[in-house]
């Protein structure tokens, strides 16, 4: 494959006046469906009209969902603790992520979206809020909550709340991770089963990450954090993960894990020296996906890998959760499912590859971002997954 | 004055097919100040550009309410526990009517404006929850709470948040009445201070009413609830109130205080016998502010008063919230205040009234809704109100 670094040029590094400029008043607004010209308009939408609506949900909740914003309204949560690669910086300083996250939602699968930002950090506190403010919305995208919080604030919030939830640092970048290891072995006629491979980085991601891939057929799956291999005794997640990884049974560190490894995904920052990337199986595969530094230089990947990908928009073979979260609420949502199960992400992520399958090549193993095609795919294969269930 | 019934058929009445039809997926949507259209925008609005913002934000929290919506956001919060004239009927059953007022402030005030509706009625949790909730807003419209809960509530947020808050059912009624009570003393002659008003009901309009007005000039405030004239005795909001009204020490009920009376204030739903209309001063001033129906119906009115107004869109002389609140939300937060104080209110009432002084006649004491001059002109006297403190 061709390492062009000199896309970076294509898409002009924006200055940081132009940042702060299009930050200015915040990037979301809210509208009317409808506009509210005159009395009439008005005795419709407000009183006395409205007073039949709330008769009829005060009679029947369910019809909350019919005749209110929220059956396609996502809350975007966070408390700030694990923003991009800033770190815990708080939920003011968070808002402007959530508010773009909120306006992917709306531009990528028309869905509204609010961002929610809580001034606590509390696992308790923060389910406590959400069961308060449930009649509110109709689905939670978690979002930018650091590990291992994130996994019992998930897995608390799926019990207690009758809608669906999904922290998208887990499984958004589990989904497209998926989606972009298949196209890679439709790429190069590899089987995913016969893999080995190698996540480095046990947090948020690469937990969600080892464990789609296994759900997908996978069988060799090594999983690093910065104490190496996950094996017996460590707590936790990681416990649970070390019960299900790790099949020959690997000690050390990177350097073990690697010798001979298919594909390596980076979700650690941990740069990737380049005289382990050489101890790599032949014609292997590397998903460098830390932002803004991938672990590797994709040019550098290049020199041992058949296929390299990175979170970065500026190389080929962007891995970025907008290609999953925007359809995968709006199927959910759409089914009136009350969660999003692992058959749901299992198919998000094979609608992503089936877009990407009529032009694969080893430079675009996954669709464009922009590509209009992928919400609608994602969306129908998510909603049907949950009919079936 | 003439009162015009047939002005009921001037609005022709929504039929619930069209109610239902208008409500469907909801009043509201979100949007984008700015489109996504490609790989710059995105760069730009979220990653890596957004990081310069929250890097900004972190180092000083102040600069989200310059790079975030939350400046012109206002949280519609309620329990649903007082729901127009429909009671508790819960949150879900309230999101419609929240939905509703959304729209006006986006429509009036061209502020941007979120319900929030709660599963709880527990003072402590709502504050709780909206302490938490602070960083994602930046004001707080409380919206149908009940008596006397509401005077709570609205005080704990006060001290809680650092943002303006305010209960439209009591201070937006309350501003609205003073500055029709301006116009008809305008129109009539007549001096605030040396009416005798009779308010009839005790709960959040009733006693934000009577505060209003004594702060405004009135001298001679009589308050009567279920149980007659407020007097010593009585606990709460309602102590409070007696102390400061009734300066003539009456004792009795409807028929005691409405002798000789000069203005009546309908706020308890409770009916006025036409008998006992027959006994207040000549040349009144009837507002029988009930809705859907009027304490007394206008055409009786008029046979003893001068003045007649109603909250109907179908009569003469609406007196409408929305001529208050989303100007005084726009003006509070185009100052960057942190209180909506009385002056502010005050401030509110007179612009409505300045509007309105142009064209004054019995028929039209205060502006229509819709006029466009309102919301300008009360958020421009209520930042400047906000200012010189």
């Amino acid at each position: 494959m061709t390492i062009v670094p000199e896309r970076l040029d294509a898409v002009p590094v924006p200055t940081s006046d132009e940042i702060f400029d299009a930050h200015r008043g915040g990037k979301l607004s809210t509208g009317l469906t409808t506009p509210l010209r005159d009395a009439r308009d008005l005795a419709i939408a407000y009183t006395p009209g409205v007073a039949d609506v709330s008769r009829a949900i005060a009679a029947d909740p369910a019809l909350a969902a019919r005749y209110t914003w929220t059956n396609r309204l996502v809350a975007v949560v966070s408390d700030g603790t694990a923003v991009l690669g800033l770190g815990d910086i708080g939920p003011r300083a968070a808002l402007p992520v959530m508010e773009g996250k909120s306006a992917l939602f709306k531009s990528f699968a028309e869905l509204d979206s609010i961002p929610i930002v809580l001034d606590t950090t509390d696992v308790d506190e923060i389910v406590e809020t959400l069961v308060r403010l449930r009649p509110s919305f109709g689905a939670v995208n978690l979002e930018d909550v650091s590990a291992p919080r994130c996994f019992e604030l998930e897995a608390r919030l799926i019990e207690a709340l009758d809608c669906p939830v999904m922290h998208d640092d887990q499984h958004g970048t589990a989904i497209v991770l998926l989606a972009a290891l298949r196209g890679a072995c439709a790429v190069d006629g590899r089987d995913l089963s016969a893999l080995k491979v190698v996540i480095s980085g046990a947090g948020a991601a690469g937990v969600a990450c080892a464990k789609i891939l296994l759900a997908a057929g996978a069988r060799d799956v090594v999983v690093l954090d910065s104490r190496g291999v996950l094996a017996a005794g460590r707590g936790g997640v990681k416990a649970e993960l070390a019960a299900i990884t790790n099949p020959r049974g690997i000690t050390g560190g990177t350097a073990e894990a690697l010798a001979g490894a298919d594909v390596f995904v980076g979700l650690s920052s941990a740069a990737l020296p380049e005289e382990m990337l050489a101890t790599m199986a032949p014609g292997g595969m590397v998903f460098a996906l830390s932002n803004p530094d991938p672990e590797v230089h994709p040019a550098v990947a290049a020199r041992y890998a058949s296929i390299v990908a990175t979170g970065r928009s500026d190389f080929p073979n962007q891995i970025n959760n907008v290609l999953a979260f925007p359809g995968v609420f709006r199927g959910a949502l759409d089914a009136g499912a009350r969660r999003i199960t692992e058959r749901m992400k299992l198919a998000a992520a094979e609608a992503i590859f089936s877009v990407a399958r009529d032009d694969l090549t080893a430079d675009r193993i996954v669709p464009s971002p922009f590509d209009p095609r992928v919400a609608p795919a994602v969306a129908a294969a998510v909603a049907a997954a949950a009919d079936v269930e």
